[in-house]
């Protein structure tokens, strides 16, 4: 099978969340990237769940894994008679696909797909554990090629010589506007919001432009405005965990005063992704709220006195007013017309 | 001599900031507080110009500091001849007044004040160390007796129930409006930016409340619009590190999007403190620029690969339009008249 993965960065390799032979999962754990090089290891589908709810992998990451926790459940149950096979395979989908509350939707068209053909596979006498690797593969495959036409889009949107903020990590769409700009030569500079609590934009987006030849430089995540006023920023940039079909985007919390932030300086925001064919309003997002504990700790360091209470809602929601546009596979869309992504056949691709 | 600290949270006790006899000036340690409670002993005035420099201590620290600095050079040369003492004392009020840039003139307010003083004790044949102690501990109560005017104008500001915004850690005045709060009864929910790099709103600010028995939730700072629209914030206030007299302030970076995102939700913000006499337009501002190592890194763990570069501007300065009042001692200003401040006497406590 062709991999998508060449000439990406580090963290945009397969093996960072792979399936192996003496039935384990494997996750590159991205909650110490790049200060340390630590795989997760998952032996029960379960486990896959509880690494995607901690975040052991986020962003696109848990798309591979949920899929290859779909074929570690058919691993484990693979000795039991087939009707009990295909009942714990549709547990194991459930239970993937709402590992984190935001993104059930996009989990469930992999875990729903993985259960169907390991029923099939199981009909016709193959084995459902390849089946659903493969599958889990050629998912992701299909994924890097629709959002290549999307990083081609924002390449394309990108000034020469420009300087685009990016917050949190958006994997695809990192690694396919990097494949563009080195195809067509087109060069930029690359502004990451740390994004507290985790740094993913520090630890993750910022390694990978950096380590793929680009120049980048890390701003907590109160520098936002001084950047757009002092730094020449051209424009903000982000991937989404959820665009409804009103043109509402769910992501990791700070893009919603980014963007108020770029509304006031006249910087345009481009919103990478494909829209949530069943989220029509904002009303149909969930924010997840995750652990306090992670936002008065880092590292295992407290900040504050006990006592001291947090709040930490992993997402946020940009409405339309704020977005520039929403660039898909099908072209640029106005978030206020983002609906007619519909009118033509749908690419489903998690 | 009287005590103004009394009833004031930890971190606002005179000893964090303190002459020894034995020729040492002793600093409590903000970087690691409230997790570890270290002091910096500096025998040398050379070595306070460093920790201020450093951020041993900040907000109003300082002022404390290079006064008690003074008293250290003034111990350091006790027994050379009386021309030579006032020369060193020059120097060393010379260094220590620009230990930070953007507040060279607070500092040199002291330090100079200091100087003289040392200069006529020693032509009265009275000790100089002595005289320089008490002329710091003076100034200190005579600024808390100022803010304590402004803490009771703010408490008067918040609504009964209401939650607060901060950023960074306004010592002189959280200690204030604590006591205005306590004094009148008035009670108030506090919500705490937490300020990276250092996290001075997390562990300063958040913990001074929480210790005086206040509800005080720590956000990241990518999560202001978030709660601002969900959390029911019903006003903004910040100190500031230079407030200029055509109505600029300069505080800890982030102040800036603050007020951007305050305005954006009709929500207020209050600035606290006094106008500097010397400074009259935002052209007078220097802003300081830092080791961006201090972004990459959290209590010495690196957040990304090798190769990625940051900056780290110390302040950033915020323009009239975005500040619905400047509240002083003497009285609540519309910033764009904020040079009326000057046309009665003025006060000088730093």
């Amino acid at each position: 099978m062709e991999r998508m993965d060449q000439g990406m960065p580090t963290l945009l390799r397969y093996e960072n969340v792979a399936w192996h032979e003496n039935g384990t999962v494997r996750i590159l754990d991205r909650r110490v990237y790049p200060t340390e090089i630590r795989f997760v290891e998952c032996r029960d589908y379960r486990e896959v769940v509880q690494a995607v709810a901690d975040m052991v992998t986020q962003s696109a990451g848990p798309y591979t894994a949920v899929g290859m926790g779909m074929a570690l459940a058919a691993w484990q149950v693979r000795n039991a008679p087939k009707k009990e096979q295909i009942l714990f395979l549709r547990q194991a989908s459930d239970a993937l696909s709402h590992a984190r509350p935001t993104t059930v939707n996009r989990y469930a068209q992999i875990t729903d797909r993985a259960a169907k053909l390991a029923e099939k596979a199981l009909e016709a006498g193959e084995d459902p554990v390849q089946t659903i690797v493969d599958a889990t593969v050629e998912s992701l495959n299909r994924r890097y090629s629709t959002m290549q036409i999307v990083g081609d889009a924002l390449a394309g949107l990108i000034p020469e010589g420009g300087r685009i903020l990016t917050q949190c990590f958006g994997e695809t769409i990192i690694g396919t506007v990097i494949r563009a700009a080195r195809r067509t030569g087109k060069s930029f500079q690359v502004y990451c919001a740390e994004t507290r609590p985790y740094l993913q934009g520090a630890r993750l987006t910022a390694s990978c432009f950096a380590e793929m030849g680009f120049e980048t430089t890390v701003l907590t995540d109160n520098m936002i405005a001084y950047a757009m006023q002092n730094e020449e920023i051209s424009l903000f940039t982000s991937a989404a965990d959820t665009i409804t079909r009103d043109g509402h985007i769910a992501n990791k919390i700070g893009s919603f005063q980014i963007a108020i932030l770029a509304k006031h300086f006249g910087i345009p925001y481009y919103v990478t992704g494909i829209p949530d064919r069943d989220k029509r309003t904002k009303d149909d997002i969930v924010i997840e709220m995750r652990d306090p504990a992670q936002v008065l700790n880092y590292r295992g360091i407290p900040n504050c006195l006990p006592g001291v209470r947090a709040i930490y809602p992993a997402f946020d929601v940009v409405p339309p007013h704020l977005i520039s546009g929403v660039v898909t596979d099908k072209g640029v869309y106005v978030p206020y017309l983002l609906d007619r992504y519909f009118d033509t056949e749908v690419r489903t691709f998690y």
